[in-house]
């Protein structure tokens, strides 16, 4: 398995993604590339005691930077890191593309370069969350998308629903629509439209979540638009990484605490990115200020969705559903 | 100063509603009024040692539970608690209205009742959230409206400045749209358009603001619809919540860490109730499984908003701006 890292798309430099990468090939037993400019991926290599030949770098002097329009970037800019990255997957040269850099020309260039599954407008990037009970669920869309119609948001679910099989091992998981409430008949138009076409959809849906119930194992698969679930994701981030740092510096043993189930598995890093889901092939999204530990899990989630061939379970899913005719209806 | 506790709103039964009460009276120098079953009430205070014609009872026998729908409760039970509260604050015999009942149902009866102000299609729940340096911010709307127009939320700036004018004592309030990204451009269609309305509003409109962001002192008042607010600030509550009770559980000095500011400062029960801006008059509304330091802390920020004269300050703001003529274009 051959993973490449999309180098300029970290914020904080290089020298991060060269690192993650490095501790990915010593531990995780896999291939590593990089894309980006050939020259400081060769000196942020040799900064590590590396000489630039022990990975194969795919030069481009282009990227995308976080204030550009993804559209225009996109068109401005054929030969960006992110594409030419997308491009080796899509080829068959490598499996899986990890990218810290701007989210939607990410989408994007997925999109176009590896292709939506059929019966699909939309791919859908998929966290995963850590819940109380040190089990966990899968929130769906977390950002990839700035606009969906309800039956995006069903094909998200039934995406969820096969991710969640394979992320933990359960036939049935339970989807959850987040609202305001966790009665039949709270929200918007909108959400009541999405909670009918729920219903019908080949999914396990228990209805409505509320903002607090997704901590304590209420779903495993959570869907929402990508706006919503984007601020969900970051809020919920920001907080734990936030009340972590208060209890480090409150308390001499806080480090004692921090290593505990809970407080673990609620460090942000342990999430450094999320699939998205749709496109025919691996490719992970993460934070543009994503340090080397969230890169390095970033890495490992990628190989992960490449040995349990997650795209060809999502192709399955869809297929199943779609080709017997049972179309979703509305819009 | 009398407030009114909307009784039969507490999932937790009348019990809460009169401790809260109860303590109300006694620190706070207020008088205390309940609306609800007058039996249950006298029974529910002989519980806790007090005659019952210690406090006024503003008697019905009609309430609108969490699963029905607002319109159609409040069309067949006129004399619901919530409506017979509310009447007594626009008839002058109160003050103020807390309710942990249906948030649908008390919006829709406070903005009735009281009235909207002019200018306004919606009025906004304004939560004041905590922030890492000890300080706080301002949410709106923190789930009050279901659909709102970009309009609407730049109504919601207007009063979130005005209100954060008197909550902190500040001049000039900053405002932050939650998006999905801090460059200009991020986000859909109607974001764009929201951001293009505040800056030419007259607040401090300091740009889009990310999840992350909200919780390091970003912006005084942070502006979403109420969807993603509600969804936003019960995911925050649950999150702070379950890592306090970690704390808790793991540590046997725990409870020192807890007392701390910053843990104290997150503890959810000290933000029970958010005020209904937009509305000729003072309605808090609370969770409804508020305990009694929720409800007690809602009661408390009715006192405050009553001698700051909130709705005043929010009436002169709006009426400011749009009686110079300087209507806001786009819907």
């Amino acid at each position: 398995v051959e993973i490449i890292i999309d180098a300029p798309g970290c914020e904080r430099g290089y020298s991060i993604a060269v690192r993650a990468g490095i501790r990915a090939v010593s531990s995780l037993h896999i291939q590593i590339a990089f894309a980006g400019d050939s020259g400081t991926l060769s000196s942020a290599l040799r900064a590590e005691g590396y000489e630039p030949d022990t990975f194969r770098l795919i030069h481009t002097d282009q990227s995308i930077g976080m204030n550009e329009s993804p559209l225009e970037a996109i068109k401005q800019k054929p030969h960006a890191s992110i594409i030419k990255a997308l491009e080796e997957v899509a080829g068959g040269e490598s499996q899986a593309v990890v990218s810290a850099g701007h989210t939607g020309a990410t989408v994007i260039s997925a999109t176009r370069t590896l292709g939506l599954f059929d019966y699909l407008r939309k791919p859908a990037l998929c966290q995963i969350m850590p819940t109380a009970s040190l089990k966990h669920f899968l929130l769906l869309d977390a950002g990839a998308c700035v606009s969906v119609s309800p039956s995006d948001l069903i094909n998200f679910a039934m995406m969820g629903s096969a991710a969640a099989t394979q992320y933990f091992g359960i036939t049935l998981p339970r989807v959850g629509l987040l609202n305001i409430g966790r009665e039949a008949g709270k929200g918007n138009r909108r959400l009541l439209k999405i909670a009918r076409l729920l219903e019908k959809a080949p999914v396990n849906f228990t209805g409505n979540i509320e903002g607090d119930q997704i901590w304590f194992d209420a779903a495993d698969v959570i869907i929402t638009d990508g706006i919503t679930g984007n601020i969900l994701l970051k809020a919920a981030e920001g907080l734990a990484r936030l009340l972590i740092q208060e209890i480090r510096s409150l308390h001499a043993t806080g480090s004692d605490i921090l290593n505990k189930g809970t407080f673990r598995s609620f460090h942000p890093a342990q999430y450094g990115g999320a699939p998205l889901l749709g496109i025919n092939g691996v490719c992970i999204v993460s934070h543009g200020n994503a340090d080397e530990g969230a890169l390095f899990n970033a890495i490992k989630t990628a190989k992960w969705c490449v040995e349990q061939e997650i795209p060809g379970e999502i192709a399955s899913a869809l297929a199943r559903h779609y080709s017997t005719g049972s179309q979703l209806q509305g819009n």
